[in-house]
């Protein structure tokens, strides 16, 4: 093996300049040589999440966009709104490595994935059983874990039922299938018809499309019904968090003797994962005071529950690749491919339906 | 002493009704006789907090308020806007009491205190030490409990500092006395120069001033001199929380080495405890993912640290009662004098220096 391993491989970098200008490129890098106990993988599969799309993004105009360099070695130019460069001041100048998660034998967790050759280490790898495709194992990470971690977190804050917003995304299918394995309840606020069809067809019990006038009612009615009082959010902005904390103290306070001025004692959380609406969080307050909203993220979350806990959400993925935490791709790019104007738009897209897999052991 | 105890005493009442409308009145009630564990108390000064009026004037509009019944019985009515009466629907039609808390020889906490008699929970009375009067007693409980809870929490939540907004209420100069005391490290936000000038005259080492341009590098600042990663709001509404919220992370980024795409690791929280500014709160998320917001309230936060906790902090208070927690009051007013308009329009103003005693014990 060691023998085909070659001395540099292609990484892809992301880099913000201070004239508001993001880049995008393809890097020539050394492959290292693996640590004590780190392991050199070979990336076959990543997928691209749309949690990797604020790192590689910025926040760029992709609209705006323009391609130049060769088809091997693409280049993308875009601009940066003002607003945006606020946050990454620190970034400016220094290219960063993209993409997060991979695999082909291993499944493995990390940073700059997004490139041939990737040194992880060992105790962020899975390893893949028998007979399944790099592809297969390209999604074992992020989104399994982050369906388990829903639930585990739903465990150890007390919580019997789970809400979803973005419910019909990949990792919104997963964690439907997931909930009905285990026996959660689970309620799934989509925001179109079709999402609802294609989820009540996989089972889901309960889904809120949120563009129906009668959304508030049928979210507090499937609250009620499910005793759900923790959600995860995916979208972020606007209104939807503050709604779902509403409708959790109609339904909490419907049950209660006599009214108290600071709502009902139950304590109703929100936890934000996701930006797909990147406009600010609205609360209107309207829900007591016994309330939270906060950011969930899968990183320290796995730091909260430890390396026993981690082993065991990792057993739990293994045994269901292809079934429950099975992930479908709307097309495979390679690396040069991945840096198409077009590719990049569908990607800035984040929509439902439209995930890709970069493949970077393919020329092109 | 039993022969002293009438048969009825006077309690005033605040009703809303299904068109819109808030009444407020003196309703003449029975003297109860005390059960195994309680006790019967004569109420001589309770506070108007702030706190106590979501439940007094129930959001109605005072400046449009109309007062009629005669110097003893006087009855106030004031319109409701739509929008309030959302969130009444459970109190329409019931005669709800006022107010909260009060004493002498006991400080007692407990709804419905607006009233010459109340029978209270034996476990809800703090002994006031010889000498103290009924006003030095009347805010023995929810502004002294409160401001040590902060601190509570604080240490319970592995936070090392404290920010507070509206600083230089009643209960900000309590707080601000206290962390000197308990050596906790204390950012005040107020909205004033005059507030700045107070509080420094306090002895308080970091004030910002929000009206100032230069507030959010002011503020950066002494979150990186304190290291304070809680913050208690009692405004809520508007843009204050998200703004520390990112000076946060704006402080404790900029002591990393390097460029996270999530942000920081530390841990940023504020929690909302009151509701000054009723707009809806509304949160940029410029501040990473390791962030919280949420509501706070003093009587889960004593249920959380339970009996013996209670028991601490309430020797901690009688001990300081005249000094650390001395509060001081604009005027008294008897039971029909808190519902002169006058009075009404000065309680719900809710400034600073504005806080008024009840003193049911007096006749007018």
């Amino acid at each position: 093996m060691a023998a085909e391993i070659p001395a540099e491989s292609l990484q892809l970098r992301s880099l913000v300049r201070a004239e508001n200008m993001l880049e995008l490129f393809l890097d020539t890098v050394p492959v290292a040589e693996p640590g004590p106990n780190e392991v050199l993988i070979r990336v076959e599969a990543t997928p691209v999440n749309p949690s990797d799309l604020g790192l590689l993004l910025a926040g760029a105009d992709v609209a705006a966009a323009s391609a130049a360099g060769t088809p091997q070695r693409p280049a993308i130019t875009a601009p940066i709104p003002d607003v945006a460069m606020l946050g990454l001041t620190a970034r400016i100048g220094t290219p960063m490595p993209a993409g997060r998660l991979l695999g082909k034998k291993v499944a493995a967790a990390g940073g700059g994935m997004y490139a041939q050759y990737r040194i992880v280490d060992l105790s962020l790898c899975l390893e893949l059983p028998e007979g399944l495709s790099a592809a297969d194992g390209a999604s074992a990470f992020v989104n399994p874990m982050t369906a388990l971690g829903m639930i585990e977190t739903m465990r150890m804050e007390d919580h019997v039922a789970l809400v979803h917003t973005a419910a019909a995304s990949n990792l919104g299918q997963m964690l439907n299938r997931l909930c009905q394995e285990e026996q959660v309840p689970l309620v799934n606020i989509v925001r179109r018809p079709e999402q609802e069809e294609l989820l009540r067809a996989a089972g889901a019990a309960f889904v809120c499309d949120s563009s129906k006038p009668e959304f508030m009612n049928d979210l507090t009615a499937a609250l009620t019904a499910t005793g759900a009082t923790l959600a995860f959010d995916a979208t972020g902005g606007g209104v939807l968090a503050s709604q779902i904390l509403t409708c959790m103290e109609a339904s909490a306070s419907s049950g209660d003797d006599g009214y108290s001025r600071y709502g009902s004692a139950v304590h109703k959380q929100v936890y934000i994962y996701g930006g797909l609406d990147r406009s600010p969080t609205v609360l209107t307050r309207s829900f007591g005071m016994a309330w939270g909203v906060g950011g969930w993220l899968l990183t320290p979350f796995l730091g909260k529950i430890g390396l026993e806990g981690i082993i065991r959400l990792r057993n739990r993925v293994a045994a269901g690749l292809t079934t429950t935490f099975a992930s479908s791709y709307a097309a495979q790019v390679s690396l040069p491919g991945a840096l198409q104007l077009d590719n990049i738009t569908a990607f800035a897209q984040q929509a439902t339906g439209t995930k890709y897999l970069i493949r970077p052991d393919q020329e092109a």
